[in-house]
């Protein structure tokens, strides 16, 4: 994963500890390029006629601190065709002027104080929003609690995000028919998925009795989620990942299209859990991703830029 | 919107007050009519074969206080041709006997203390129910908690009721087949939503700054909603509008065919959310809500009479 | 409904004691036996090719108490024709290892510990999953909280599970289009429904004011459901069944594939309720149950080994 393009102004903090305000909240700058490339949607490498955030599918994971400014700027690069816009979830903002599309080679900005902490979709709502999102134009923010001691640490942190793949990415009305042929996380097919596909070279991974968070995103376009872990239990879910909206012991969540949670795995011993949409019809066409707990597990994996696995 | 229906028996709230018993506690006789008449489905007018309470879709807004007794009367006009009936979901009842369905001409009767405060379904039991709500046949009841200061006050208050469109207001083989043509928000494709539609003319409205306070019904009759404020973050959210359930800063919540919930909402400045379902398909096709944020904010629109903006 | 095979071993428990462990956690030997047998989907006795646990759909319900260690064993009957597997979401565990499928003559065992209260899904997890369970591998596990206070105490529970009936058991391929026909509970159409069905000979009772406890387990396998009882309201809902996510007062709750909760109804008087999921095609399609609230409820139902109705 790329590194977040997250530049606190230095300057405004400093003013603002200067003030007596709170430490923690910065002005932080965010930027994502909406670009048109195609991109693979299995492990065998079929290409698909993706539109993307900074070339990825999901796009960059965009992080900052419940209280942060963030000021940010979408470029819609010169060599895409259509135009294009950023609706976070994570902002209170004005539908028409903050989200309004950019036209191809402009770029557009606003600002918005990150007021709720949790994890959150973010979405291209350029007309017809339903295309850009299925194409691949979505990604998640995370605002980490100002409060720190609000959730237990976490060891390890991955980010999933399940959609639809529709097979003509051209055809809006199959997407209002909901005509999709499979459900994927991360923007691919099994993508994590060793035990359905001899393709698939990647999982996720922790240790035993480590606190695994992992923030899910549904970015649909259509379909509800039954996130469950096959062979585990989720010890603590958070609506929206607000550290306020905790449950516990839930063997499944539905998060519906348009929405997020923050999820809390432990394993009391080495062996798999497999992460599906307990729709199963939904987790057998590609929403199944293998977590691997094991005493040697990659000390770098889901830390720091990694929590998205690539 | 027509005046509610409540009458409170005076006879019952004296005595109840001579015998010390709480003085909010009351008996209300609400009467709704069943009509069967043709209203318009979109802001064009074009007209289906509706059936309603009172002639109007969604029906009249019931509200009540926990606690307070509810005699409840039917009248089927003489001039429809169907049986019909009233299923409150802020009732427990006998289903046989007081959801019972009353011929044309007739009348029927039952009554119930409203033991639970929240914002409940109501609905046509008639068989074949999912034919009687698909054409119109719902309305919200809300029940205030008797505590006042269970909840923060709300500035504003707005009832949106979700559901289907299908085409064919005679098949019920399409309704039990889920063949849906558009997501309505209170019975008309893009009704508030001037964005999407040129002849739409209504929205709802606020001051930045203000609670608004929305009653949310999913009358279904099959699919479930993703309920967002595109641009907006629900400050509160009560499961089944109900004080002890409460949850913060989400971005989403699920409220399935059957459910209701009660959703706070605050602008920090002038602009405009959109509130849909975020199954896109659904939103795509009807169900969206511009709820505008102005200084200039009608200071009589959500209040009183007017929470349900015809 | 035939006994448990819940055979505490004393010998571990008496240790347990005299190292002054807590009395209540116990080793529990649980046993369960595939058998593809004909079963009928109605009342009428129309059969159908379905694969079960124990010769019976839903399977023999579970029940332990959270701690304790359960050794699980899985015979798979050897006039069997396909391998199988149980996947206990109450258990944490190793979705290779343990939920490995077992041939036909073979048996398989692993162990857990039971460390959240609650209520459970159990399915076979052979491949092709999706088939497995539609056509009947499913059940419930109750794990008792081991703190008896944490929840108030039922007069009387049941066992509901939600389930799609495929007309073509053979066709995987059906089960991937979502073309199921009807909606169940507890594995036949309107089982317990004598309004809707006059071949309908059961249904839930209890007596007025009796606290009911229902275990509902959604086994899918694609569809969601509003969980709704007609004429009643929720007092307590439990996602997931733990004491610890408790709302009150609710109309119904959305419960995914592959989630279950516990539901508890109260009815001030005599008469029925109809337990439905309020997606109205599954509903009038076969599930909806009738519980009968009757002074004269007969004292041993939803009790003891009689909590599920066959």
């Amino acid at each position: 994963m790329k590194a977040l393009r997250t530049i606190p102004t230095l300057l405004f903090a400093a003013a603002a500890l200067l003030a007596g305000a709170q430490a923690y909240a910065k002005t932080v700058k965010v930027t994502l390029t909406a670009k048109e490339v195609d991109l693979p949607i299995d492990n065998k490498g079929t290409m698909y006629r993706t539109w993307t955030f900074d070339g990825q599918v999901p796009g960059t994971v965009v992080r900052v601190t419940e209280g942060d400014t963030v000021e940010f700027t979408l470029i819609n690069d010169k060599a895409n065709k259509n135009s294009h816009s950023v609706d976070f979830h994570a902002a209170r903002a004005d539908v028409v002027k903050d989200f309004e599309s950019v036209k191809p080679g402009e770029q557009g900005s606003y600002t918005f104080t990150a007021d709720y902490p949790g994890v959150f979709f973010y979405h291209c709502g350029a007309d017809p929003m339903i295309q850009h999102i299925a194409r691949g134009m979505y990604g998640a923010i995370i605002v980490d609690p100002k409060d720190a001691k609000a959730m237990p640490k976490a060891d390890r942190e991955y980010v999933l995000i399940q959609s639809e793949l529709y097979p003509n990415p051209d055809s809006q009305a199959d997407m209002m028919a909901n005509k999709w042929s499979n459900v994927m996380f991360n923007g691919s097919i099994f993508k994590y998925d060793p035990v359905h596909d001899p393709n698939a070279s990647r999982m996720l991974q922790a240790k035993p009795g480590e606190r695994v968070r992992i923030y899910f995103v549904n970015a649909g376009v259509n379909e509800f989620s039954s996130f469950h872990p096959i062979a585990g239990i989720w010890d603590r879910v958070y609506s929206s990942g607000n550290p306020k909206n905790v449950q516990v012991g839930l063997q499944s969540f539905v998060v519906g299209p348009g929405d997020a949670a923050t999820f809390d795995l432990i394993s009391p011993k080495e062996g798999a859990n497999a992460i599906v949409t307990h729709s199963l019809r939904g987790a057998l066409s590609g929403a199944i991703a293998i977590m691997q707990f094991s005493n040697d597990a990659d000390p770098k994996a889901g830390k720091g830029d990694n929590i998205l696995v690539r």
